[in-house]
């Protein structure tokens, strides 16, 4: 009967209404959250459940980790799509996020093909390269089967050009296209001449003018550029403003080095200088040669990809190879730009959560407080949406720290076991795209990984263990 | 008797033995720190006396403060100091800190102003120019009596070039010398043939290709790099790396329209990207520009320069005019280099805590938590150290936020009174120098104003009310 006549100290897990109850009678109850693992889904939740305490997976993870952690993204230089990207056909467009036909499309990721069909010249009028694009008779693709990232519409075709890193550790290359800046861009569905000139322009002079700059230089390191930006307030996702920097010091040297005229050599500068995104290509490239380095560890339950296409978000897992684990994308509650508001947002769009996969964007997002102002928040949120990734990863990587945590390294490997035994979704910050082709950017926000695709891909890989 | 039967809830003020007492008696006690104002002198204790809760003072504060926060430095360009500096002689060299004379100068001082004689062809060799320097044939001046600040030594000799930074709103001018990187430097007082060399390149070729740069722009707003950089992790005092980025985004572009040659050019982007600290040297005329706005208020308590020479540090307050109260240069206790210890570092030097009596460097210490990597402490003690600043300052900066606070203002406007009421002193985050000429830097760490200084200008601001 002690029970009853001592103080009572009670903590409650789970429903609210148990611990609400106490406070009613005059007692206090401490409320722990905490939901059901897999979301409460039963198959799910037994197949989570062989995945855990196993020393193979565990090992395997140990190593795919590793392999990430000892990757050295080197930026190569630069080169034209059709030349480098393996597998890249020559009537055949790249797009972002996991497989996806032209009909399902959303309209910024249409307009963008239909831009590069006439960047191409396969099409005279904006007519003309929709129906060649709906014909069939163009080959399209996600970046990620061709060693490439795009963000937004993502869209490389064979004539563009392509940053080339090359993971000095474990040898394989990985690419990405050019940043264009902001405004009317490709990437976010315009198609206008006043776009496809800019395209012309950087496949032809600024391609020129950063090709002759590479030949006076080994390649750059781009890890250390990238944990140099942690400490400036880039999260080199939705903030590339010292990364871009800190390249210009290499780039600028090297461009007045090179043979490139003075006008051409200007203008690249001017480009280059005039847009504090120029950077983010580079780290999602350097992000992509990173993460497949842990790429098809048999057992391994390690995120190696996340990407969206503007209809559904995909996720790639170390131990299941090459398969998509997909959901519909989500719509992005951010801070949008006056006269536009959720209902004007195509739904989570880009390759570029590539970089939230290798523990940077918003996982990194204690590195940049000044990133609420862009995609909402305090400092202080941007500090717990770090520390509560902490729960779903794999470990820290201690090249990339944040001055805010005390110089920690930045949570990275997401472990999908992890993901669906919490709950916990990883947390993407990312620009937001109009519905329409071409409008483009109409606000920034933070947005989460549909769970759906983690808990497929435990099931997957459960399957695949037990085979 | 209520007192000694009811539980005493004692707060304790001052000396701790107290609270001690009360404790040993099974007593609570919360132990309030605290000191009596002007460190319990009651000659000082009486001059702030008569200053505080004075409607004249309060008026003269605010209209120096919003002088200094209307102030807009905007960098013209850069020129030759024998024609732009107000007074400057033929004969004459500027020093950091507080009026000194050669006899009681420091090391590195020493060995500056013989490297200055060099460059200037006054003297063959270094034990001629010696023998210049203590002959009293050269005039040796404080740049702050010119309108100009330098870092460390701090030397303006009549050819070196200066940046001229132009207050928009007040039309007033102020100078810096031009920063010659880390190592070897003038600065730390070295005066190899490698030093001198370097500086007559930087007063002929280095002058050319930034006077033609600037020819193409309308001259470079400061404030809003600062504002920037702070957002970016600088404190632009002792961390400078994003205020360079950011400057070489309007330089190199500017540089590559000029009409510098394609080598001189080449040089000048390669020396600027190698050295992160180049703004320093900026934000310091800009700091000037804006204390200098609040100069020469009638009964203002703020202060409007701190400076160091090596000896002595001195500091100027808007009430009382170009008057300097000075008190010995405290030595840096520090994160020293390897090989060296505080037994080796001269006296804190410079005239860069212009930076922190314009609400920047220590001050702003929140901004730029990688910093305590290089002067100590951590990310945590950055921002108490800001926060402390905020008691004795008239206000904070709008104009200059800090992400880590919430996008709070800087604190600025150091109020004389509330230094010697509360007693604490003004933090300043500084470069150490070897006490030997040319050894160079030894270290970093965090120092603060002596109290002295602001003690007699109490009493001098004091003096000046009654008279």
């Amino acid at each position: 009967m002690t029970l009853f006549s001592d103080k009572l100290q009670v903590i409650n897990i789970g429903l609210d209404s148990f611990a609400e109850s106490i406070a009613q009678a005059g007692g206090q109850a401490t409320n722990l959250a905490w939901s059901p693992p897999a979301l409460g889904d039963r198959a799910t939740g037994m197949a989570l459940a062989g995945l855990v305490n196993d020393a193979d997976i565990e090992a395997a993870n140990r190593r795919a980790f590793n392999a990430y952690l000892s990757s050295q993204p080197v930026l190569e230089g630069i080169g034209i799509a059709k030349r480098e990207l393996p597998g890249m056909g020559r009537r055949m467009i790249l797009h972002s996020g996991p497989p996806i036909e032209w009909t399902r499309m959303c309209g910024p990721m249409r307009g963008a093909i239909t831009g590069a069909i006439l960047f191409e010249g396969w099409a005279e009028d904006v007519d003309a390269a929709t129906r060649l694009a709906a014909s069939g008779r163009v080959r399209l693709e996600p970046c990620h089967h061709h060693g490439a990232v795009g963000p937004m519409a993502g869209i490389i075709s064979p004539s563009m050009p392509v940053w080339i890193v090359r993971d000095a550790q474990h040898g394989h290359r990985t690419f990405c296209n050019l940043n264009e800046g902001l405004g009317k861009v490709l990437r976010f569905g315009a198609n206008s001449p006043e776009v496809i000139g800019r395209l012309k322009w950087m496949a032809t002079g600024l391609r020129r003018v950063l090709a002759s700059a590479f030949e006076s230089m080994e390649g750059i390191d781009i890890k250390p550029i990238i944990a140099q930006a942690l400490q400036m307030g880039d999260e080199v996702h939705n903030r590339n403003a010292a990364a871009t920097s800190i390249l210009m010091k290499y780039l600028a040297p090297a461009i007045l080095r090179s043979k490139a005229s003075r006008v051409e050599a200007t203008k690249a500068v001017s480009f280059i200088t005039g847009n504090d995104h120029f950077f983010l290509n580079i780290s999602m490239a350097a992000c992509k040669a990173m993460l497949d380095a842990a790429k098809g560890f048999s057992g391994s339950s390690m995120v190696t990809a996340m990407a969206r296409n503007g209809v559904d978000f995909g996720i790639r897992v170390s131990g299941t190879g090459d398969r998509w684990f997909t959901a519909p994308a989500p719509v992005v509650d951010g801070l949008y730009f006056p006269g536009y508001t959720i209902a004007d947002a195509a739904p989570d769009l880009g390759d570029s959560a590539i970089t939230e996969t290798a523990g940077l964007g918003g996982f990194a997002m204690a590195a940049a407080p000044a990133i609420v102002n862009f995609v909402g928040g305090t400092p202080a949120d941007a500090i717990a949406n770090t520390a509560r990734m902490g729960h779903i990863t794999l470990g820290r990587n201690g090249a990339l720290t944040l001055p805010a945590m005390n110089f920690s390294g930045t949570p990275a490997g997401i472990d999908i076991r992890k993901v669906v035994d919490t709950g916990l979704a990883p947390v993407i910050n990312t620009g937001i795209a109009h519905r329409d082709a071409g409008v483009g950017q109409i606000g920034a926000g933070i947005t989460h990984a549909p769970l759906e695709c983690f808990a497929q891909a435990v099931t997957a890989l459960a399957e695949k263990m037990k085979s």
